[in-house]
């Protein structure tokens, strides 16, 4: 039995969703469209006396990663790593929860399947408030398209077939909970436009479109996200804004064209993944 | 609109699967579980005037590939590449199917996406004779477990959340073709319990211990193989034969330990996917 293990999850950004409530955590979740990111979450799960999590060195609190823990009845030091800002629409909780998840099993031989994994992150997001749809896109990995809400055993997921050059520009923290506890009837009937512009003609072009449209139709931009995206599209790049954070996100060169230091990454193919064996 | 797009697809090999015919070749398939592989098939699809197809620099003929061009409604010349041994159990024709799909969408701007295009390469697949699962694990990547056969719209795919060094060694051919269209019916029942056992505990060493009782049961094993397998085996290694090729593959070390200077890849985590935008 290793005492430790590791696992990496690409970062997600949702360009579109819908909130689709259940009383059952694992059917609960969002439909929509985003990218997995290379820059992702690296975690290491040690047993331990008593749990603790630290996220790049400092000791946190994350209601989803005890959550999974629990799951996994498994005390464990969990160390994540990451190069992506917090509260800024990436799916680090999300990662954090699927990167637990995945190492938890590997370093206390719980024997699960991928897709129990999945499903125990994702339900551990929905409970603790922090996500919807993030776990079940960072376990596709690529461009995902939830075209069903829920765990894998509920969910549909496909892909738009390409990859990319990203960038990202974050500007601050927007609170995901506060978002989606609210009223979400527009924001679905928004959410459920863009995916059916999206499923008609799958390309990278259309997402980025669905995605402006999304966020402006949602009333979700503020006045300095509503100035970048102006400015990226100005300089003849393709941005939207991230969900949920103060971030715009723009593929190829969108952002450094307008003058921005912005940070660069790609569309990452598989989804997250533990790095031992098992 | 792009003259030319690239594609990578892992290979897979097969350690049990069932047989499931249906009159529908998207719901047609198989269930079972494999290894996708780093070592793949690169596939590079160009307009052409008319359609032509080489595999490592020699023209060949491929049914499947024929009809994913059509499906698509495209002329090209596709041009593949891999480092894999063909009929040898490693995927190679799904992978050329597959990768075609994907590179085909790209070149052609068809506006599909991932699942379309894989249910397009699953059914070509099926259709031509030549595999019943391998398109979908190959979709997927990882240690894909398929637990319900046909194309994405039907299946229902998990899989051992695990990576893996990977070694194998390559006898020569087997008919995929002959063996499918024979009688099945023992070979579906000897499938079905690998799977059960996986599916109890998705694990490296379950899933190596399932496939070898797999070989046994559906008496596929040459007496070269069997040999080959014996000895690994008294090297302390965890072998099995690829279905369907004359094939031994190992985790770790376990043929280079044996005396064997066996081909040398990794457990690929990712899909297939186009390596252009889209």
């Amino acid at each position: 039995m290793s005492e430790e293990a590791h696992a990496f999850v690409p970062g997600h950004v949702t360009g579109f969703f819908t909130v689709d409530w259940d009383d059952d955590p694992t059917k609960a979740g969002s439909r929509g469209g985003g990218l997995a990111l290379s820059d992702g979450v690296r975690v290491t799960v040690e047993r331990a006396e008593e749990t603790t999590i630290a996220l790049d060195g400092t000791d946190i609190e994350m209601d989803a990663v005890d959550r999974v823990l629990d799951a996994l009845r498994a005390k464990a030091r969990v160390s994540a790593e990451t190069d992506l800002p917090l509260g800024a629409g990436f799916g680090v909780s999300g990662g954090m929860a699927l990167g637990t998840a995945l190492a938890a099993n590997a370093a206390f031989d719980r024997g699960l399947s991928y897709n129990e994994l999945v499903t125990i992150a994702h339900g551990a997001e929905v409970q603790a408030g922090t996500g919807l749809g993030d776990v079940v896109a960072q376990a596709r990995g690529g461009i995902p398209l939830r075209l069903e809400p829920g765990g894998p055993q509920y969910n549909y997921v496909d892909a738009v077939p390409a990859r990319t050059r990203v960038e990202y520009h974050s500007l601050g923290e927007l609170s995901t909970a506060e978002v989606i506890d609210g009223e979400t009837e527009a924001l679905t009937a928004a959410g459920e436009r863009a995916i059916s512009q999206v499923v008609r003609e799958p390309t990278l072009s259309t997402f980025m479109r669905a995605s402006r449209q999304f966020a402006r139709e949602a009333d979700l931009l503020t006045p300095e996200l509503t100035q970048v995206i102006g400015e990226v599209a100005d300089a003849g790049g393709d941005p939207s804004m991230a969900m949920l954070g103060e971030t715009v996100f723009t593929l190829g060169t969108g952002l450094t064209d307008a003058g921005y230091d912005a940070a660069v990454c790609e569309v990452y193919p598989p989804g997250g993944t533990v790095e031992d064996g098992g």
